[in-house]
């Protein structure tokens, strides 16, 4: 059983507001929620609706066994919970994690992807997707980027969020003692150097910006060296997910 | 001054049975009109609000130049007419152009492109855009995708429609005709020979499948190959349109 007053704190979890005031977020969905459960996120508790619960012995006995509170609710109340037109039957709350920004945590690290400025929720997702995909570790965030736990960046990201070190509102400062380290600053722009022509460059952070205002000047003026992707047809650009996906390719393939 | 019944009429057209009776569609945004506007579509009315009207000089020359009607409407009128949350006030309807398949047509091409069983418009709209920059020009598409004339696939496509030519309903009656003259057929997987050791194929014809369900085994068993992208992270695979973009930059690339 839940409450009402319980159902409408767990609904606020939506809101970016009521996520950082709580230090929780929700998420949904069978694939997602498994990610969450063997993750080293700590689950609070998880939602399904009877039949979910009925179907999905699996799960269900992974969830048990890490002595995680399920209550099991009804349809019309997961409805008010879930994000999404056709709820799967099953979402969790998890607490935030928070990763601190220390240089020395960067120490064996080779490559890092920057999101500056990327407001689409959907573009962020897939990004953190594929940087989970070409083994991409540490990624960090802008202030003014989607934040990585909007239900629709989780969705995009298939769970990849719980595999990553996600650091939240970097800026210029991150930037600074990371170039004062040996990074190296990449930024994807329009007009740069061929990613095919590049020579694979040593320790480097990688900078995608927003797709319609393209990168920063000051992030331009910052920055190491420009890398573009050679396009011959007539589109103006590539999706900035897209783009991610093929330099992060070329970055990393042995 | 447009009537209840002929705004009517062009808020149908978001439906795809009502463009196909009416073999026209409907799409919105200055970019994406511009791209229409400038392209071998024909043009049949654009709709504008006032304030948009007043405000964009140079593409209401544009059009006038091109002597293509213009309707002025209500901003109430426009939010009806408009599939998106904040409307930019510019819709134009055009008729649609049926590509017929005819295998003279590809002779002088190398690379073409499939995409089958792609539900997601965002995904099939996303690598529309990213075959427009790699400067692929065919595309064909299986019954089961997304339309290309869905309103979201056209806005993800930013325009990209436009520039390509697109089979539609295209199944394994023409991939056979293509492979008896010539063309490999790829069919993109989980499992397959890296993208980054294949050694550049002469014509060839790229598959690209439904995420959740991957190829059919009966596409796979057509193949003439199976290619993949190389992962060491924790993500069970790439999204779609990333993976495309990966793909269609490493076989286009000088």
């Amino acid at each position: 059983m839940i409450t009402k007053n319980e159902l409408k704190y767990f609904v606020s979890l939506h809101q970016k507001k009521h996520r950082r005031q709580e230090n929780k977020f929700l998420v949904e969905g069978e694939k997602i929620v498994k990610e969450g459960i063997i993750s080293k996120y700590a689950c609070e508790i998880v939602f399904t609706t009877n039949e979910f619960f009925s179907n999905n012995e699996e799960l269900i006995k992974l969830i048990k066994q890490r002595q995680i509170k399920i209550e099991i609710i009804k349809n019309q109340e997961f409805k008010k919970l879930s994000d999404t037109k056709s709820p799967q039957g099953i979402a969790a709350v998890f607490v935030i994690k928070e990763n601190k920004f220390n240089i020395r945590k960067f120490d064996n690290d080779n490559l890092i992807v920057y999101l500056d400025n990327i407001s689409d929720p959907g573009n962020v997702g897939t990004i953190l997707r594929s940087c989970d995909w070409f083994g991409i570790k540490n990624i960090f965030i802008s202030k003014n980027s989607a934040e990585y736990l909007n239900p629709k960046v989780i969705r995009s990201s298939m769970g990849s969020i719980f595999h990553l070190n996600i650091y939240e509102d970097f800026g210029f400062e991150e930037l600074s003692v990371l170039k004062q380290n040996g990074f190296k600053i990449l930024c994807t722009d329009l007009n740069g150097k061929s990613i095919f022509s590049l020579i694979k460059p040593g320790k480097s952070l990688i900078v995608f910006s927003n797709e319609s205002t393209g990168p920063s000047s000051d992030i331009l003026n910052f920055a190491d060296d420009k890398i573009t992707i050679p396009g011959t047809g007539k589109a103006e650009s590539l999706n900035v997910a897209s783009a991610a996906a093929v330099i992060l390719a070329q970055l990393t393939k042995k």
